[in-house]
């Protein structure tokens, strides 16, 4: 069970360091600094103190309750000390450190024979080569990453690269979202990205997964399990490539890579995961995700206050897929009450720059109140004679008693950071661009409908003509390293995956 | 000749105000904060004094010189005093005032009298309902929008858009790059994108033009004089749609739509013109061509300290039609010698976590020398030992003494902003996301083959087959509002462009 390592009791740092330039160091002050509640215990033969507590020289000195231990120091000592984490009955065990399979042929004996002991005493590990993981919420920060940790929040990342987990942490910061819970993969010699799909998505504060993946180790693994949680939690991925030693640059294998990544849109499609194309992209619709009621259809209403927004940002949702809603004659009328003679009352409803706090909120009340209208995009440079502050505002509880998505492209950088603040606040996405706001919109359709879809139809687990699969891998082996579109296509077959 | 309008001697401001809530007060203060060398006038007929300068009651009292006028009270009183500039002899107008064409009918019969006055009397408009220009060079503030101004730059803007201006401003102040020139072209009567295009790149500061474009009223003139300048600077534009009353929604366009966006595409290809998707790209690819020299190929070489990074970069790279440069065994044999045994040196390049400032620099200094390296995309998460803005520093010079450009991806948002500082001061490109950085070396690329292209071609000025246009069109307007994809690919044919 994967329990332990994300509400353990207690927790032992292995190579708790009173050096501050040593990461045994940073991940002891993390513990402790981040307020978890459970025991807390120093693991270093050199002993001493840290942190005002005493440093435990051997692991079988430890007192209960101890569920997971965290690892940091060199691999050498690793195996050594796993053995005595067994005897000691800790069965969940963090090994941060590095020097394993990422390192080369000793590094990936050494990580064998981790595993070999491993399952020999039934110990899971998370790692080695990891950051650890976190939960701003129980709270745990069993990283080494400098302070200050994420934000608490309602978005969940579960990533193959500690390095990117350090800047998501710096980013969501920055962007004014919080994390819920954080959890590094590194070598992934036991627990991979398919494991802790559960164990995270069960965390109440978790409103929406995001992933970066570099690949899948058991995609109808993955399917199956991402398919059970995308019933109730949104899940978004990053996925990206891999290329060892440039070996694409080298070689033109283009037929190959994008039967790999149809097979991949497939097996998304097919678990109802959203796919990112950007790092931006992740997040940008996380944050959607995690704050926004969905849309029952794709017509959307533009609410601006100058022309130039209003059609970039009708551009932006065509280009998504989405449409422009037919205002009814009602809607129509009760915004020329609002609005001056000049203004524009089709769609996108142009209030002119001299538009006020006050018709911000009226307006965009009408539109969010007329059948024909799934959902409303507000775009607006700084006004003239009001501040965004203000016009955010006004909107923010019209927004929140909406069962329909409004998004907000805020287009400007200073003088809009008023209104930036204000809606990170009240938990309204909000975006720089018009075409950010608009494919934010677009997720919260697509999540709409696959939800839909799945209610109406027959529920199957995937099944697999496995014999099939596994002869033509056999046979393909010896040819060569890539599949070409047409072999992706028959293995997508014997998955019962869309080509 | 349209030179009043960018370098005049003197200027007049009609409706000139004393009242701060009044546009007219923010395009005298403006003029006058803007340290604008030449003679300022002020006019309104209720006379009075303003920022220190007494306000003159008629324009027939103005002294010389007065090369453009700039208009700002209610259009009902635009035609006289249009008249009065005609006899004072001034033959530049900026007509700020809104209230014609973009009213309805009765706007729309003003601005065609308008006009009837302008041609009658040799008079060169910008406007009507635009928020006017500006130059921060020479410098001069022509509009009426809410300080501070942009800071000086090389990055000229034309819109069609006035609102979108502010944005722009205000998000090039936020992001750290300069404007040269800005026009806010209104409803264009008289001056149109196409007409202020050489004014523009004739600027010596300007070394990137960028568009904002709703549409374009002349294809084949602004093929030709586009292609004229993009031979010496490039231009970069943002091409958005038209949805009158909603229009599309109603609709479904879907073939016309994409036939006239291929009719454009094929137009800005032929002109050399770069087109952008967003306004974020618009920017994005302004910054790298403003700054970076160009690559003489598409192979690109990552220097990362984290190998998840250093994969999302492969990957973006090659989403953005760029490959990954194969490292001569001289250059990994010199990065052997400056990195860590477990640091990989292929491409991307990992420095490890641990590399340290001196480490970038050389091994970037590496590999801007290896022949097979066109360029360098540097990724870096917020290193863990080091601050990113040591990082940044130690970079600089180097690339300032490469003739290879090199952008530059932080991921993270509060922990790297002195790296953002120090490279933006310096006029390195720096973005957020290794994918913005990736697009950008991308458009470089496309840029520096357009120049080659443009080298080995004979250059012809763009004919087309006018009286068969025609005739299509006389016949066609008597069907329907939209062209089919058959159809635009007729005309395509007649005008020579590639469909």
């Amino acid at each position: 069970s994967l329990v332990p390592f994300f509400s353990p009791r207690g927790i032992a740092i292995i190579g708790a360091s009173a050096d501050p330039s040593k990461l045994g160091y940073g991940l002891a002050r993390n513990v402790v600094q981040c307020n978890y509640q459970g025991a807390i215990h120093f693991v270093n033969p050199k002993g001493g103190s840290l942190l005002g507590r005493s440093i435990h020289t051997s692991i079988a000195d430890l007192p209960d309750p101890v569920d997971l231990a965290i690892i940091l120091i060199p691999a050498e000592g690793v195996l050594a000390v796993l053995k005595e984490c067994a005897a000691r009955g800790i069965h969940a065990v963090i090994v941060a450190s590095g020097g394993f399979k990422e390192t080369g042929m000793h590094g990936m004996d050494m990580e064998a024979s981790l595993m070999q002991i491993a399952t020999q005493y039934g110990i899971r590990i998370l790692g080695p080569n990891c950051i650890g993981l976190l939960d701003t919420h129980l709270p745990l920060d069993a990283t080494f990453l400098p302070p200050p940790g994420p934000p608490p929040g309602d978005v969940a990342f579960i990533s193959h690269s500690g390095a990117i987990c350090a800047a998501v942490i710096d980013w969501a910061r920055g962007q004014g979202f919080g994390l819920s819970r954080l959890v590094s993969l590194g070598n992934q010699a036991d627990v991979n990205e398919t494991d802790v799909l559960a164990p995270v998505s069960e965390d109440r504060f978790t409103r929406v997964l995001t992933l970066y993946l570099e690949g899948v180790s058991d995609g109808l693994r993955f399917v199956n399990e991402a398919r059970k949680i995308t019933r109730r939690k949104p899940i978004v991925a990053l996925k990206v490539g891999r290329y060892p030693s440039g070996q694409r640059a080298a070689a033109s294998h283009t037929g190959a890579l994008a039967g790999q990544e149809n097979a991949f849109n497939a097996a998304f499609r097919r678990a109802g995961v959203i796919r990112a194309d950007t790092s931006e992209e992740l997040f940008d619709w996380a944050r959607a995700l995690a704050w926004s009621p969905l849309p029952k259809g794709r017509a959307i209403a533009i609410l601006t206050s100058a022309g130039g927004p209003g059609v970039t940002a009708a551009d932006a949702l065509e280009m998504n897929g989405m449409s422009l809603a037919v205002l009814s004659l009602e809607t129509r009328a009760k915004l020329g009450q609002l609005l001056p003679s000049a203004a524009s009352l089709n769609n996108p409803v142009d209030m002119l720059a001299s538009a006020s706090p006050e018709q911000f909120a009226s307006c965009l009340q009408v539109l969010l109140a007329d059948p024909g209208v799934n959902g409303v995009l507000v775009v607006t440079p700084p006004p003239p004679m009001h501040t965004t502050g203000a016009v955010a505002k006004t909107m923010i509880p019209i927004i929140h008693n909406s069962e329909k998505p409004v998004t907000i492209a805020l287009m400007g950088e200073r003088l809009i950071q008023e209104a930036v603040e204000h809606l990170r606040a009240a938990h309204v996405p909000e975006y720089r661009f018009p075409e950010r706001a608009a494919s934010a919109l677009a997720v919260l359709a697509q999540r709409a409908e696959y939800l839909q879809q799945d209610k109406t139809s027959k529920i199957d687990e995937l099944a697999v003509d496995k014999s099939s699969v596994e002869s033509y891998f056999k046979s393909h082996k010896m040819k060569s390293g890539f599949l070409n579109a047409k072999e992706v296509s028959l293995i997508l077959q014997a998955y019962k995956l869309p080509d």
